[in-house]
């Protein structure tokens, strides 16, 4: 309780430097695979602190990356970053796009590995212009025209330093390993199953996660128990036939328009799973280039989700079917491209009861009692199943922020209270897990 | 016109007896590749008045034969024929449902070659029990439930014994050779093709064919330039899936309903051809096993026709890709099956003259003016496609009659009074076409 | 202890008699609404135990039967009842096809109303005349083809006689009312409905039902705590647009053929709910009326789930939008009846417990620990639902027993052991119910 | 004959101008009725020549201009055509959009009145910058980003200048009265109908209209019989549902890209018509907001045809039953906005005869033998329906043009020969309809 007391004050004392910090990322954000500048900060600061960081491909698998922007708009927000204050060696190692960051810091004593994870990226919204958006009132809206910290990253990460500098602090009272993962590409859930891959979490005995303001929306409460993660898949569909004038020759006409629109029928028709919920959506489709021309162009952008990774798998493959048959109907072609997925998952159980003890025990929540069900997807599940599946705990807190507006939107802003609030339970429930097991 | 006056004697004196054979004919129907009886009685007199007559094999090539049914339905059928009074002799020669009679006559002198082509088969049609319904009133109606003379056939096979009798009596005054062509199966437009395939109108110059009251609702009319033949082919579809309990376990079953409601929807939107007429029709569906099973068997019965061979053959290349893109959506098998076919075509317009004149000539019809679009198919079209592409000239004529139900009704009936008038016009017809060419 | 012992002897006794009475239903099965002669021998059995025996309209409110045959069918077998030994006296009370049988008996202390409800009526499946299906070799199976009792509730009735037998015996020393259901058209979910809503377990404290062999496919098992009822709803739609000539006319065709076609993939494609399970199916699809023909009729039979009522609801709200606005794209009309229902349910926890220390105390059983989920449909939820809503409380029991071939197989036949395990546990677990209060 | 000679001298002369004028109209190209300048010049012009000029609502009934852009698009292109050069009283008389011009001429002598339409509308194309393109190279291309002459429309008005100079010129040889059909919006067919509805070619006896380089791409070749316009409809239909998170809660979306698609394929599916030609195409879809989200709008962009406009209007009645129908499919709402149209039409045999002789005669042509079917769709049309039901007769003429590259392509350009051909083609022909008729 002494360390956790301690834990207080220091955070208490970093409250202006978290706002600050955090504003300075809302100011610069960058979108998925482009956190060149944002990476770039978290990278010196943990290594200032005494971290080792990976960086480039020891903490991104290249292979498992997707829905990555072109390689000369990487190379644009690489110059941007520099231009806006990165330090170009460490923008240099990130060279593709790879902008995760893990720091490593081992505790004066053995012990288990606990994990943290804090994503980093923007979204792609322009920011409002209403001069009533405190971002704007106060000076640190984006400059970035459809780019905006529209979700909480910005939060993320400047809460993410915070905990690395006071474990840093307190790591010859701590027993085990320390890992912070900073994780790109959280939108359109693209960016964990590389980290993954690449096995930053493979020796993690804990894990833990954490979103600001979702389905928790008044500052002061959080919950400790997320359940119902939703495994998913994002795939594009390109469809591609021959144009042809609908009148005087229709039958010289390839019709991927009416390929697609066969398609989104069909694949929301894919039949329900009896094991537990599964979901289809096509959510866009943009067909054919003039009225009087037989549609020669179909894209499609759709995603599925399951209870579990199984479930998910079934929809994916009935939808991959689908969406090739539907080509078939037609005689046009049809290109799949996957754009991002994440794992099903649950918290375990015992870790969600420490961490609901570790918030009752703080007093500076109100904790929801039960299970949050969680009814969408993050691909920080990535890091749960991998962790779960060799025997660790995983756990995800939504962490309660007073909002201005709903996720996404071009007015979104979250209570800055919050910050201190999240700095504190993330901290003293890593603390507890390092100085707990040092006990035992 | 000395002849045409012998054979307007000559026929007017076999009236009774045609209504005779065509009461006999409609008190024993036989279905497409059945008639065992009927040809039977054809070939036995045809033979008896100095024909050649060419069976079995002979006349079919059993290669072509479509929609033939299931060989215990043959002999079943076989052995009612003798029961009914077929001569077993001729049934023999039949096996396989090999059903077509062809009588071929040599003239006096030589000269071109005329073919006739009647069509035997009846309708699987139950005929009404209504005892106003003539054939029930004057005791000629169907022995046979299930199968019933609804489209005239009865009549034609009487007009064509007719045919022949007078031509052979007359064919020292005649040049050139008669090919009385009598075919199974034309319902459903299966049999032409084997018969055309056989080559039976390979060395026919002058082709004629004709249908009572189609188009041609009142006796004494006639139309002498039918055009406008559809191309067509007729398929079956058989999808096979696998059954699931609908509420317990959904995604084990492979949905062979849903996948041919899609080919139904999808057949349906293949596209128009720029070049002329073309349909589609799903005419049948039949599918699933009960409510709450996912369906595990589709059934479709469908057609495509189009104005000349070459857009119908591309509405079948469509066809054919939708019904197996189908199954694929649903990952399912789709077994596909040709039951019929007819091509497009339209009468040669020389033949076409001559015929209008002869009618005309006759004095016994009002002739229709002008072409008669026919807008639907016939197999008779196979003998004209071959007949015209060697160079010779075919046609086909509506000849008139009062009906007392429309084709295909329970309960049709025609005007006895037509039959003269056909066996009139078409041995005139051929008559003046052994003749014309003698003195040319 | 001692009155279950008593039961259990009383219960052995009774061994053979079950058989018997057992293998009489089987011998003449009846389908839903049909049961006039198996009702007949359920009343006159309760009548002469002293039972109340409410039939007809008392026992079935005419307005809520679902998918009832029509008038000359039900005449029909009312007449075969009659020739098959039933009273005719009892039949005449059931005209309509009335034939749910109430049988309430008060005993000899005030105390909670307990019911137990028997499903009667069998299946439209005929009987194999396989040799070695048991039915055939030892003479008791279905004289009716068509019907046949593959479900098992031949072997429900006679337990239930058998309940009402030795509860009748003993109903001096228990406490309350007993209410034996005797339900008719349980298949196809048709019948409960109709006496939930004629009000007869409006009064029921504890409502008790059992189904042999689902689910528990072994004799000797148990499951007491049977959750998730799927709620379900069953449609017809018959669709009726106008024929054509597919060649010659296709443009004044209506087509109900598409319509239906257009309304099953549609339905398919109903959005899955957040809440929990849904389903749909279109098990059947018969449309059209010849391969050249515009289809002019189309036929569809389904049905929806929910995990509960709500979302039941939602699905069948879904549906019927969806089968009018394709009749509405075809230009076609649609006619939906309504033919079954259940609603959504769940044990009573309090009960399932109960029934589990039951199934323990008497120690014939080896009972399935934990809850075993139902996924299906059973309209004995419509009972559960009354019950639970006005503050009963309700469970359905798996009764093992060893099975020939699954259920609604032409082969199915069970374990005759398995009739006095269930007359034991039911006659047990009422009695317990209506004595436990006694003491209360 | 004297008159033709002059009138192939005074053409000649006039070929320099014509040039220069096309090159102006090609330099400042205005899309569909936003013709400000283009029309202010040609009513200038008429005006000096003495013509009487109709404009604004004397020329264009609002009621039925199809495809108006927005009123402040409107207000743009009038100050930009002001800025551009247009005369300000002109362009203020065309407020709203209403940029047809009719000019009026009364000959010497009474006579027939000939009426000529000429099209003055741009598309919406942006112009190559390719150097090697003519109007690159020589100075003339479009200064409007998004608009440019890609259909000959500039030379169509350059030439109607021309005719308008040389008739006025001869009026006291000619009897009769000259009329000259200037409009806008032929691009997406969406001008005539608004001017024949105001009656502007009510009287006309000898209607005539030329179009350059469509299906005749070689200068000096022309087609005097042009046939077979089809008949089309044009309609842009908006869907509105409600968006919904497709992973939280699908079932509270109502899915419009769903509806849009079911749409797009039963159109597809619109059953072919059996009195002749018919089309339908859904040439735009563009649904949806986000990959998960349940999509909310959806638009499709579609057109209709048929051999005439009967059989278009029987596929429009059926488009828009199915447009609806698929927004009650999926609950959601539907608006249909006709955004063009066109009758369909054959050149009148008379006139069409009377154009070849002339263009025979002139003997600066190679004119086509036979009938030009045309396969698509001009609002030409509704002028030849207007002149040919009360009497008159019409025809439209393609005038051979080399092309640099096909119609609405970034680099299309036709030889400029074409225009003085098309010139003196255009005059005599009127000229040689108002003396012919003098001598009758």
């Amino acid at each position: 309780m002494r360390l956790q007391a301690d834990i207080m004050k220091r955070a208490e004392a970093m409250k202006d430097g978290l706002v600050r910090q955090r504003r300075d990322f809302h100011r610069y954000p960058e979108s998925g695979w482009t956190e060149f500048r944002t990476a770039s900060i978290v990278a010196a600061a943990l290594s200032s602190l005494g971290y080792e960081v990976l960086s480039g491909d020891q903490a991104v698998d290249p292979a498992y990356m997707m829905g990555v922007p072109a390689t000369d708009q990487l190379e644009k927000a690489q110059a941007r970053a520099v231009r806006e204050g990165a330090d170009p060696d460490w923008v240099d190692r990130m060279d593709g796009g790879c902008t995760g960051i893990v720091g490593v810091l081992h505790c004066a004593h053995s012990g288990p590995v606990v994990g943290i994870r804090f994503d980093m990226d923007c979204n792609e919204v322009t920011e409002t212009d209403d001069p009533a958006h405190r971002p704007n009132a106060e000076g640190f809206a984006s400059i970035h025209p459809g780019e905006m910290h529209a979700c909480g990253h910005d939060g993320h990460t400047a809460v993410g330093l915070g905990v690395a500098r006071i474990l840093a602090a307190l790591k010859d009272e701590l027993s085990g390993t320390i890992k912070l993962v900073f994780q790109p590409a959280e939108e359109g859930v693209r960016g964990a199953r590389a980290m993954a891959a690449r096995g930053v979490v493979d020796d993690v005995d804990w894990m833990l996660g954490a979103h600001f303001g979702f389905k928790m929306k008044k500052t002061g409460t959080i919950a400790c128990n997320v359940t119902g993660f939703l495994a998913t898949s994002k795939f594009d569909a390109y469809y591609t036939g021959h144009p042809a004038h609908a009148g005087a020759a229709p039958e010289q006409g390839k019709n991927a328009l009416l390929a697609a629109a066969c398609a989104a029928l069909n694949l929301h028709a894919i039949s329900r799973h009896s094991r537990g919920a599964s979901r289809v959506n096509v959510g866009r489709l943009n067909c054919g280039s003039g009225r009087n021309v037989v549609g020669d162009k179909g894209f499609l952008q759709m995603e599925t989700r399951g209870a579990d990774s199984e479930i998910n798998q079934y929809m994916e493959k009935e939808a991959e079917r689908i969406l090739k048959a539907a080509a078939a109907m037609y005689d046009v072609t049809c290109q799949i491209k996957r754009t991002g997925g994440a794992a099903g998952a649950d918290n375990s159980p015992e870790l969600a009861e420490y961490l609901q003890q570790t918030a009752e025990t703080l007093g500076i929540f109100n904790p929801l009692a039960g299970a949050c069900p969680f009814g969408a997807s993050e691909d920080y599940s990535y890091f749960m199943e991998k962790v779960q599946a060799h025997g660790g705990q995983a756990a995800y807190m939504m962490i309660g922020a007073d909002l201005a507006a709903g996720h996404h939107d071009a007015h979104f802003d979250f209570d800055e209270d919050a910050l201190v609030l999240a700095l504190k339970m993330l901290t003293c429930a890593a603390a507890g897990l390092l100085q707990q097991t040092q006990t035992a």
